[in-house]
């Protein structure tokens, strides 16, 4: 394909694009096929010949698109947003277009520049401490998702706690680590996958809101000092992914301090709240953290894969993952002046994909991207009054930012029927997790385009089918 | 930004990348700016009201391509190759556009089925053995890097050798994994951060073509056996990053198998030269391996990233990173008939990567793609008979495929001063690395656009300039 050609092909994608969001709520939200239905449909061999790429669209239309569930629907309030804006696919397909590889400072440095300077405007822009900023102590980092930023955390508390030496020896140490029984599996996952075990990872139970509670995190270090333990990390959660639920942070902080622990924050949803600063009171305490993390990729308009990990002591990060070998030894690094990322996560190669987040962060400008954030929360405080004010739908906490958890009163399999029955009509999608026990439904309200008018449609399709299942 | 101003913005867009590549020989191949050029000049405070595409795409120009070092320019010969394509770049578009979730099947059905399909159809195009297919025992699955592979690997193989007690209780076993002196620096990187300890990892010396000594290999284990270790990993490359050295992967193979320890291959680069049946020998023996692993975003036309990481035995990878919160539960994961992505990786986000490779795939057939292989393994034949042909450089190596190691016979320190006069000039960028304690030239060939004429320009500038040096 030449230059020209893609000039008349590429456009042809765009409007298949700017196609899609315009029919996008004709799509059912929730993908309507059934398990290997699509596998079926396409060939078993690949193709022999190059093939025109008319065919492919058309393949796309006709194949792949009834197996899409839309994430992009303003009728999608299912999980956590992964939502996505027309800047942020403009600002990911230059750097699909450059194709350039970031993997270190010499290998492109605008990549690795471009990225520290957006990291420290989000830093400003969030009210953060001014440690994180690449200026002081710390930085930041863009890495994939919030579980490797979660493992990264793990692995470089670790090496803090071993004074390095777990990278050498492995570990001999009796590491403990703490978090809260509502805290994101991959926290658990990260501390299987650091060689901690999972019989070292404590669950520390919460309060009626369900936040971790401090008194029990207190008492259970106290207990494993006693019996030989080296607690060595602890994380607290800026918005559970069940219920957004918010940890004491500053509680759980000074504890960790006092314990010589790591204290990682996991705000991958909520963070994004702090553009706005009536909602900082949120993260009171983030001044004792030692890393925290959130993605844009979820509620910032930056469209999949962004995670923002920032760090207090970026030199105890880079000392546990850094690797230099002859063939990337360059006189820059030699230098130290200049940041070689690798040396700040799990791998080497790396996207550019802080042009994606400075086309987003341009165009929105903190203005506008405080407008989006203000708008879902008023619209979830909208549907929080809806349901108390229901006589068969009851709130089970008092949603602090866009997730709004409720239930239908007539007890959990009518709550899943009731679920089920909608997502299977595609007319909008949401999902499901267990507070205390009970089937609790989710209405998480954060996706780009979602409006008054759609959330509207999905309340009454929500009391309408609850009439029509009694 | 409406889908209408898109889809004007869009094309705006679409031209850029087309002039870029257009133009991308005018530009210098290394970027000549110093540290911290770029970022000083950004904005040290990001924008209080948004801002119009324009004044983006002229800062675009102006600021940050003087940082960009240009890894698809004809001209680049450096590490390896990161290459993409037009087609790569519009499936690409496609999935920022759909912005779609994977991280399960339920989550959008397609992305899932899609991704099985064409790593089963790679499988057959590279002439992989069966067992590495979802149809049978194994499977593939799209990661970020091969980093992340290699850190797959190790974990899985770490939890088979301890019956999956090390996710359990930690790494109680004195395991130990072994690798060569040449292997990638992401092997030791993923041994220390899953908790095996640097110290465990033995680096087998290598023969006088740099492939691992399975008789080192074989002595070394029973050595370790003796003194109460537990063997559990072994690595071969497909090709090391070096010097591009093949690994006696039967004889390796042989040995892992006898000894009970997992066998991943890292074919990174090379995997890629497996889609042509000439090249296949060098594979030999692959039906013994646990794990394989290669970039379609280094050497196969496919933007980063896109990794590809099969395994033979896909039960023991899923019970390994398998964890399954109440808010992920649903009726498709209940019924065992479908692939939950996220249970095999590091991540639970998935971008929808095989978008991208099933456009490559059908733009080029399976023979555009050996056409494009071979032509540049040939051209790697070609520069090494002008090496051979010279009576001031030598050939260290005899390429097995498309990576040249040559030196001038000057020694080290003008080498290194010949290379950086070169890339300084920005007429084409090539690095070292060192092999027997020398430095030695790389001449990476695989660039999507490189033309013979491009070769022989390079080949001129090399000894015109070194020439000149002497």
């Amino acid at each position: 394909m030449s230059p020209g050609q893609f000039r008349e092909e590429g456009k042809k994608v765009i409007d298949w694009i700017a196609d899609y969001y315009e029919q996008i709520e004709k799509y059912p939200v929730l993908s309507q096929v059934k398990p290997g239905e699509i596998l079926s449909s396409l060939p078993e061999n690949p193709p022999e010949k190059g093939e025109q790429l008319d065919v492919m669209m058309r393949d796309l239309d006709e194949k792949i698109m009834p197996g899409i569930t839309h994430w992009q629907s303003p009728d999608f309030y299912a999980y956590f947003p992964s939502n996505t804006s027309f800047p942020s696919i403009l600002g990911d397909l230059v750097s699909s277009g450059l194709g350039v590889q970031g993997m270190i400072w010499a290998t492109s440095p605008a990549a690795t520049e471009l990225e520290t300077r957006v990291l420290d405007w989000l830093a400003q822009m969030m009210g953060m401490p001014g440690k994180f900023k690449s200026t002081s102590s710390g930085g930041g980092v863009i890495q994939d998702t919030a579980s490797t930023s979660a493992l990264t955390a793990v692995i470089a508390a670790r090496e803090r706690a071993t004074n390095f030496q777990a990278n050498e020896k492995g570990i001999r140490q009796k590491l403990v680590a703490y978090i809260s029984t509502q805290t994101h599996s991959s926290l658990e996952k990260a501390i299987k996958m650091a060689g901690i075990g999972k019989e070292n990872l404590r669950l520390i139970d919460v309060d009626e809101e369900f936040a971790m509670r401090p008194d029990l995190l207190e008492a259970q270090i106290r207990q494993d000092k006693e019996a030989g333990f080296q607690p060595f990390f602890v994380c607290g959660a800026l918005g559970t992914t069940s219920s957004n639920a918010m940890d004491p942070l500053r509680k759980i902080g000074e504890i960790a301090q006092k314990e010589n622990c790591w204290f990682h924050i996991d705000g991958a949803m909520s963070g994004t709240a702090m553009l706005c600063p009536e909602f900082r009171h949120l993260m009171d305490g983030v001044e004792l953290a030692d890393s925290f993390v959130f993605n844009p990729h979820k509620w910032m308009f930056t469209n999949f894969d962004c995670d923002v990990f920032w760090v207090a002591n970026r030199n105890e990060l880079i000392k546990t993952f850094s690797i230099l070998p002859e063939y990337l030894k360059n006189k820059a690094t030699e230098s130290g002046a200049v940041f070689d990322y690798r040396d700040w996560h799990v791998q080497l190669g790396r996207r550019f994909r802080a042009l994606k987040l400075w086309f987003v962060i341009r165009h929105y400008g903190v203005e506008g991207l405080q407008f989006h954030i203000r708008k879902h929360v008023e619209m979830s405080q909208i549907f929080t009054q809806w349901v108390n004010e229901s006589e068969e739908f009851e709130l089970l906490v008092p949603p602090p930012l866009n997730l709004v958890c409720f239930r239908h009163k007539n007890g959990d399999e009518f709550n899943l029927k009731l679920m089920n029955t909608i997502n299977e009509t595609g007319k909008i999608f949401f999902t499901h997790t267990k507070l205390n026990n009970q089937v609790v439904l989710r209405m998480s309200i954060g996706q780009t385009n979602t409006e008054l008018k759609h959330l509207e449609a999905a309340w009454k399709i929500i009391r309408e089918t609850a009439a029509n299942l009694q």
